[in-house]
């Protein structure tokens, strides 16, 4: 098995859209960057939290573009190149390879329903065959709750004996330990990240290698001492407390949830604008939502304001 | 209301692919051709049917490019235009309206889960704003078994009452025919299609146009004949005959069957290819598919053969 290009706290990246509902790569470049100022680890760009679906490959592909261009360090990028179709993923996974990305970040053929592994593996392999590149390090992106076809145990065991240099990894983002849990049993050594921040610890404590959060865009720094404190005897109270964020936080719908904490405590009111078929959090929503965030003393903006210090 | 540009059989083509999974223009042309002088009433090129989405925006443009190069009526057309991003939607609808197609076929945003009427509203809203065209006529296509989001009832009537010129119809391919029924009852002059045959002769007693339908690919012949005679007293006997044709070939995986019988009486085989994830009918499933057509003396060949005498 291929050495694991990633490890610890990967954010799905939250994408800034202005106004009028156009990517804002200024905004998208100042943030990515103040992720990785306040310590995580990689940035998976482009996930579900990015909204990337509301994107068209182009539009993605130019923000990556300026993203580079703008020198943030492509080894941390894990870009989100799944797409329906093989041709389209293929050109996503090309300009990722091509811009030198760590790794890229692969839904399975959301549209379709009822597949069987088979057809799945015929989808993935005729992915990676295409692209026949060995610079090429792909994470399997598990999240059933959206797409309804899963990469089953099984299927993840053919894809990694049949590609065990390329096929490197998997966010599972089912919500299920029991299942976190067989896939860490079962592929020692594979790069398994929960899809949330409350399985880190016991991901870490059996062989996990971190998480690839939605809520790390508001909390990277509580996240990450988990992270680098899971063996000491602290590690259970920090991961409660970040499980307290978390679930204070998905309490409401997480996309406009996460732009509004952003707009919040960035103080740029732009931030909470989602694409359609999202909608913007309500003011109704809005005010709850930051009430139960200081009762739990939740402070990204002190600890923004520290970290720049 | 719009006047309708469409009405009768419509078929959602299938999509030839070459041996090594390349769309196949040439075969397309001709198989779009040849249903025409079948009887089909329109083409719904690029459905769920023709593996739209297991191909790239790109790849569906120069398909249609091809098919009107080659003279294939464009006001016969009704393209799918879906995609999760309101930009990649406005590309393809762009497209296809400036080829003059007569209408275009739209998918809600199926990436996404749990989304309120409201924001698959501002979806649908923002793409017909962007591409701001009079000459547009959208259906609606409603396939929860597929995308889990729904047009409903509601939703549906917002959506006209806001662009009576534009939102003309809808694609109910629910399976339900109690949603067809509300449908046809709340918003009578709306376009509304049944999503199989089956339903054919119930919607045109209660004011539907037509359908629009996979199973047209082998049968449009059959099909037509119940359009045509709806108000005889034949009607119910060649209703029966089409479902009983119908439930015959979605005993099998419906896509990979209609490309293995299209095979079959076109003494093509290169036709039964699909792309992943979906997979070629095997030989198991083949020869019982067949044997049961041939059991009801199904004969697309003789058909075939008839027409072109």
């Amino acid at each position: 098995m291929a050495a694991q290009p990633f490890a610890g706290v990967l954010v799905p990246v939250l994408t800034p859209f202005t106004a009028t509902g156009e990517p804002d790569a200024g905004r998208f470049i100042a943030f990515c960057r103040w992720l990785l100022d306040q310590g995580a680890d990689g940035l998976a760009i482009f996930g579900t939290t990015s909204e990337a679906n509301s994107m068209s490959a182009g539009e993605r592909m130019a923000l990556l573009d300026r993203l580079v261009a703008a020198g943030v360090p492509t080894a941390k990028l894990m870009p989100g190149t799944g797409a329906c179709s093989i041709t389209e993923a293929v050109t996503l996974i090309n300009h990722a390879v091509g811009h030198g990305c760590g790794g890229v970040l692969m839904l399975p053929p959301f549209y379709y329903k009822g597949m069987t592994d088979g057809g799945v593996y015929d989808f993935i392999a005729g992915v990676i065959d295409r692209v026949g590149s060995p610079a090429l390090r792909m994470y399997l992106y598990h999240i059933p709750p959206q797409t309804m076809i899963p990469f089953t145990l099984e299927l993840v065991g053919r894809l990694i004996k049949a590609y065990p240099d390329t096929v490197v990894g998997l966010k599972d983002s089912s919500g299920d330990w029991s299942n976190t849990a067989a896939l860490l049993k079962a592929y020692p050594g594979f790069g398994i990240f929960p899809g949330s921040e409350v399985f880190l610890l016991d991901g870490l404590r059996h062989g996990g290698v971190g998480c690839i959060t939605a809520s790390g865009n508001v909390n990277v720094p509580g996240i990450r001492k988990v992270y680098e404190n899971w063996q000491t005897p602290q590690a259970d109270a920090l991961q409660a407390e970040i499980t307290l964020a978390r679930k204070t936080i998905q309490a409401y719908p997480m996309v406009p949830a996460l732009k509004r904490i952003v707009a919040h405590f960035h103080a740029d009111p732009d931030w909470a604008t989602v694409r359609p078929p999202m909608e913007r959090l309500s003011d109704a929503q809005s005010a709850p939502l930051l009430a139960d965030l200081a009762k739990i003393g939740f402070t990204l903006g002190e600890r923004h304001r520290e970290a720049a210090e």
